[in-house]
């Protein structure tokens, strides 16, 4: 019998529990022996559960019990100070030679380099596939089998709650503010779903993937994101007209000369010509980008209590049975990041025209307004008659936020700005 | 220094070499050591290469010396005879104890499980990631990632040749031939291609697939295989006018009770909210369900010499370095496998009215004759105004043929019958 705790058994952690009860004829077929989850730890009373009974409080009774080779570390994110005790208790637990499986992507992002290392000295395994894609298989693919290439990017729909919110207003029609409250409605965003929106979620992800491709920690706290509360309707119509979708994009390009990484979340319109484009609804897509595997995408719901608790429980058989040595990458402070305004982009622009200073009707002064900013823009009728949108390539971002403000200053209200992928 | 043999000089094998060669520094970074290519077996002579002065002919060179602990087996499958002699190749190897990676899917589908059992028994590992889906990551995945579900159902689109010419077809309105030849000029069909376009290849590899999935060797001739050639333009216009594209698609599914297998290759027209709709061209997507993780699909391009290769190189790396552990399946002579006719289907029919028989323009009498053998038939008009076609479901493939005989009984020349998935 092979003895295991949870830490942490909110969904995903009471997810892991359900699996290894559905599941028990193929997983103890595969380990060739019995798993049983001996403590649960949580700060919460968990009552009407079969497994009731094995609630403590103290993190230290599994820490010194022999028994215990093997803990699952679900502890949910969003509770002030929960990154840090997991943290600690992961660390604890490795020091040890304790195996430790998590879901817990704000500590693999923020702490990963450093556990892994710890790990690896004490030949314990620090596993954590359902940290990225939920139940979509990434993080192993990545760093086993497409070892033999250099690796240059990471192109990612990573946030299901999001897609689900734009793939809402993109079908219906709908309005940001309505289309979060049917994502509410069906469990698919949090109460408070600053986290999700605002691209904090994606952000840990992309940190975890761009760590694993390039080798080196990247902490969250370097990296620009920007959510999709900004989003109209308007924005999704006339991304339509040019054949695209605005998706939630986590992006992390290696850069050669100097040796950098250049990494970004935020909205963007993807072209019909990219596999992100077709993925909707809670799905998550991951492009990967290599020297000569070319694009490889990983595709799947990327979020929900059983697929992730199912990529849980996979990496706790892998670690029992030792099938897979841990995953490695370098400490860093991510002074390697480089400014994301210093990379050529090309955006979307929707304005309107302030009748004050232009006359509206006037297409040939606002076609040489625009034209004399940014003489490669393509300009188009926006869904809202009021208003225009052009499309643009520019070379760094200083340049194109003093182009946009000297169109404020001709008298063009700038409503929305957005990246194309 | 890792001296490595690489046996079969190919496309693949050769590529190999190259990946190696491009990749040095990131290779050697992450195994802490270089791999040099000692030998290379092939039975023609390989002149003009760098490593032409590594050229052998006779096997046991390799076998008998103690420097070599991996083999790369890519032995073209082409060649008459040429499975056997890599399966004997690769079993004395393994039985020594020496690492084989392979990306010969003729020889896994065969010899998999039996292979398997030697390398379990004498530590040595055999790794096949290349042998499905080219450079795209899915063994690995499925047997490490997705152990903790019990695995249902695997769909895809296995072979890029077929995937390339039907969708020549269908963008351009060519005929068969027409894209047949098209795809030879571009290198991505053979000069013979039968073993693409007859759906062999795909054969193959749903059964590494199958076997891997559910545990027990599938082998490939129990599997009922059709290939494409007989789909015409016309059968392509009508799959669109009901939102579907024509694929080859290879799919084994898990049948409860009586515990078997169902698997088939065949064309079929694909819906469009199916995750395999959207692949075009020579890409390859695998869609896996189970019964925790819903869908996940994998994407890439399935062929190519470097994309290949850099799963095999990643194969060796992880061999030499021994990072992950073998696979495993049972030995089985796939008796298992139930008859592809007693499944439940839905067709697509196109038919021709015979004028000695039926008035072409009484419809009523058409209607009538189709919905008295098959009741829950869709009629439709078909892209060629002498014909018609219709979708029917079928409970049993024998119940359906005797039903189409009674068609063709009262006056309807079926010029096709093509699945739906």
């Amino acid at each position: 019998m092979l003895n295991i705790a949870i830490i942490g058994f909110g969904k995903i952690g009471s997810g892991v529990a359900d699996v290894f009860a559905e599941n028990e004829s193929v997983i103890s077929k595969k380990l060739g022996d019995t798993v049983n989850i001996k403590y649960i730890l949580d700060i919460r009373e968990i009552k009407n559960h079969p497994l009731s009974d094995r609630c403590i409080r103290d993190f230290n009774i599994i820490l010194n019990d022999p028994d215990i080779s093997l803990i699952v570390e679900t502890i949910a994110e969003t509770v002030p100070g929960s990154t840090l005790e997991a943290y600690k208790f992961t660390k604890s637990a490795l020091e040890k030679g304790v195996n430790v499986v998590t879901s817990n992507k704000a500590v693999v992002a923020k702490f990963g380099a450093e556990l892994l290392k710890i790990a690896a000295e004490t030949n314990a395994r620090y596993f954590f596939e359902a940290s990225v894609g939920g139940g979509i298989p990434i993080i192993r693919p990545i760093y086993n089998c497409l070892a033999a290439n250099k690796l240059n990017k990471i192109t990612a729909i990573l946030n299901g709650t999001t897609n689900f919110i734009l793939t809402k207003m993109s079908n219906e029609g709908l309005d940001f503010d309505a289309a979060l409250e049917i994502a509410q409605e069906n469990g698919f965003a949090e109460r408070d779903p600053s986290a999700d929106i605002d691209g904090i979620d994606s952000c840990r992800k992309i940190c975890i993937l761009s760590s694993l491709a390039f080798g080196r920690q990247l902490p969250p706290e370097k990296v620009y994101a920007e959510g999709i509360r900004y989003i109209t309707p308007d924005d999704i119509k006339n991304a339509e007209k040019i054949g695209c979708r605005i998706k939630l994009i986590a992006k992390a390009e290696k850069i050669e000369n100097p040796d950098a990484v250049y990494v970004i979340v935020a909205p963007m319109l993807v072209p019909r010509n990219s596999p992100l484009y077709n993925i909707e609804d809670v799905f998550n897509g991951i492009v990967v980008t290599g020297n000569v595997i070319g694009d490889v995408m990983f595709y799947g719901q990327g979020a929900g209590k059983l697929p992730t608790a199912s990529a849980v429980a996979a990496d706790v058989m892998d670690a029992l049975l030792k099938s897979t040595k841990n995953m490695m990458w370098e400490v860093s402070d991510g002074s390697y990041v480089s400014d994301y305004k210093k990379y050529p982009a090309k955006y979307y622009i929707r304005a309107e025209v302030d009748p004050n200073v232009l006359k509206p009707d006037d297409l040939n002064s606002i076609y040489y307004l625009i034209g004399k900013t940014f003489p490669d823009a393509d300009i188009y009728e926006s869904n809202n008659s009021k208003e225009l949108f052009f499309t643009v390539h520019i070379s760094d971002d200083y340049k194109f936020d003093d182009g946009i403000k000297n169109l404020s200053d001709a008298g063009f209200k700038i409503k929305s700005k957005i990246r194309i992928l």
